[in-house]
């Protein structure tokens, strides 16, 4: 049987949305606003179903400034940063190499 | 603006049975029966589509043999054990020191 471990590791990453939110918090924390601008053209409902979930799996965490207007940002925990340092970062290299071969499987598969 | 290549690997990973496919093939091919066992739970349709995007994308192939009954084997190819050996490992290595975190911040998230 296959790890079923594994398949926790698999829904974090399952929402293709959330691991792009881990990306665009790898420097400051930001405002809502701010990650909407960094990830481009996701919806606002999108971008709260990611947001609640990383929050939720603990990957990301929520800060709120008691000023006026109210400020929130967003931030990567230490679990999410080790996320992005090693799993992410593993695909993202993987990516460089091989996503040539990837796209040109695609097409062969398309082309039928 | 976030790398659009990382897409193209998120969604590799997207659909949560793809990568356990892969990884039930990790040793040698296999027929489709032999990956269902391995996976356990998965239903045909389910596995077929799997099954499909993973020859789509490169990942898989599929060979005939000319026999009564006809047998047909499933193996990695050289991209989708590099994406084993790369990605999904550095995941697998992840979850080995993160998963209970993980779960922790679940369970805090449905305490509410």
């Amino acid at each position: 049987m296959v790890d079923c471990r594994l398949r926790t590791g698999l829904e974090l990453l399952a929402h293709t949305w959330d691991p792009l939110v881990i990306v665009a918090l790898r420097g400051e924390p930001l405002r809502r606003r701010a990650v909407r601008d960094a990830l481009g053209g996701v919806s606002d409902k999108v971008l709260t179903e990611a947001l609640h979930r990383l929050l939720a799996n603990g990957l990301v965490s929520r800060r709120s400034f008691a000023e006026a207007p109210p400020r929130v940002e967003y931030a990567l925990t230490p679990l999410g940063r080790s996320l992005l340092d090693g799993p992410l970062l593993a695909l993202g290299r993987w990516l460089d190499g091989h996503a040539d071969e990837i796209l040109a499987a695609q097409e062969r598969a398309e082309a039928g």
